[in-house]
Order: C-alpha cells, then sequence, then structure tokens
C-alpha cells in the first residue's frame, strides 16, 4: 500500500538521496549528476513549490514537486516533477503520483500541467504520461547530453486539466 | 547609430524603466503588469545570466539577457528574453540585439537557442524571430492570459547555432 502526502522536514534525507540517486545516471535529468545536496533540497523546496512524497510502510519512495511554470500572466499553467527510488521502479509509484498530482493540480486552480524537458529516450516516462493524458507539444533538437548516448531530443508534453479529466 | 554593449551598474535604473513599460501592457511576458523594480533587477541580473543594452546616443533603448535555459545536462542550449523601450520600436532594435545575441551565444560556446514563451498574439516578435532562423518547434495551448484577449497560445521557439548560420 502506497501513499502520497506533502513532504516534511524530516522527509529531505530521503528525498536527497532519491534526488541524488535519480540525477547520478545522467539519463533522464538536466540536473548535473554532481549537483549538491544543498542544491538539490532549495530547489525541491522552492519558496513557489509544493512538495509531495510517495510512502510505502514508513519509507519514502518517491517524490514529485508542483509549482506554477511561469510567473503571472502565465501562472495558470503548472509544471511537475517526478522521482522514484530507482530499486522501487515498476511498481506503479510514478503512475501514482502522477494520478496524485492531477488531482492536486486541479484542487490548487491549475488549468493545465506543463513539463518542460522530458527526455525522448525515457520511454517509460513519456508512455507513462501519455497514458496519464499528456500530450506532446513540442520537440527541442539535441537538448539533453544523455551521458551514455550523447545529444537526443527533449519533449515538452501539455495536459489540460478539464473538469471531467 | 545603436550599439549593443554588456550592461553596467549605472544601466540599472533605464533597465528598470524599460522592463516596467514593456510588462506593464500584460500582452508578451509572463511577468506580472505588478512585477517590482528589485523582483525586475533579481532576475534580468541573475548569477548565471549575461545582460546586454542598447544604445542610442548614450540613451539606453533596449536590454537582453542571456543564460543557460536548464542546468548542467541542458546547459548547451542558451534562452535569451528581449525588450525594447516601447518609444523606440520599429527602429530594428530587437532585430540588432537578436543578431548580438546570436553572436553571442556561439562565442560563449552555446549549440542552439531556446524561448520557452514566445506570446502568439505578439507577431512582431514572432516574424522577427523567424526572420532570424528560429522555427516553431511547440505550442501551448492558452498558456499565456494576455490582458485584452484572456488566454491565448504560447509558442516555443529554437535555432540550432551551426557554425555556417
Amino acid at each position: 500500500m502506497t501513499t502520497v502526502r506533502r513532504a516534511v522536514s524530516a522527509d529531505r534525507e530521503r528525498i536527497w538521496e532519491i534526488f541524488h540517486a535519480v540525477v547520478a545516471s545522467g539519463d533522464t535529468y538536466a540536473y548535473a549528476p554532481t549537483t549538491s545536496r544543498e542544491e538539490a533540497l532549495a530547489l525541491w523546496f522552492r519558496a513557489d513549490t509544493a512538495t509531495y512524497v510517495a510512502v510505502e510502510k514508513d519509507v519514502v519512495v518517491g517524490t514529485y514537486i508542483l509549482r506554477p511554470n511561469q510567473p503571472g500572466l502565465g501562472s495558470h499553467v503548472a509544471n511537475a516533477a517526478f522521482m522514484v527510488d530507482p530499486p522501487a521502479h515498476g511498481r506503479g509509484i510514478g503512475r501514482l503520483m502522477g494520478e496524485h498530482c492531477l488531482e492536486e493540480a486541479r484542487r490548487l486552480g491549475f488549468r493545465a500541467i506543463q513539463f518542460n524537458f522530458v527526455v525522448s529516450t525515457n520511454l517509460r516516462a513519456v508512455r507513462l504520461w501519455q497514458t496519464l493524458g499528456f500530450q506532446i507539444v513540442g520537440r527541442l533538437p539535441g537538448a539533453f547530453c544523455h551521458t551514455r548516448l550523447g545529444f537526443v531530443d527533449v519533449y515538452i508534453m501539455f495536459r489540460p486539466l478539464d473538469r471531467a479529466g
């Protein structure tokens, strides 16, 4: 049984462990594999950002953030980012957090969610977001320097938050 | 005769005047029309950002910024933003800064430039960037809340920086 809730201060250590494990592979996020604990937590707990964790048997196994993608006249579109602890992959934690995020974004009054940087070779993520109603609305040629594959394309994905969704 | 150079501290007051005049209309930038001087200058002079001004007869008539669009593994793609003092529109200052920006981005080693938020109804900007080699690579439905027109689409524009460009 996995639950999703707002993160608290006591979650910071596990969030850092997961962040570090995810960016270390250099295949899904732009954050440098050498990103420090301080930098990672600063961006994951930014003032305009709501931070969540997925918990299994009292252990944090995933985390996501939700925030406005732009200031002022663009702030009705949310941005979100998701990380699952690598050993916990394949158990539906990403999907659970994604569904939670859609609900939260609606509840907070956002009209849409935009992902700015979905690495095209991260097929698991691309497919997950497509099954949750996101569409690829843009393609950035060679915008990600993949640790193993070199320059690969990046997708921008977008999902309006209709009432019926 | 208009020249473009790096901004210095003494340019801050004119940059703020231009920023405020541009965002006040609420038709081109996401920054709220109520953005404060302090917020505006903080983002225009961010640590990772190079700031430039266009100068006519010792008066700053435009400004632009250039910076990495993403951290680490995405930092080979630049982002830039341009503002021309409204009374100086139509004299080619935006184009001059755009051409300067292409040179600077190449000089600094960027492989491409990406604009994340070109308001689709800002035809002057869309056309200018197209004539400078940018392509629309994505469309964000209703992502800008235009002060007069309501929700309108936003384009993502992208230009690789080949040697021949």
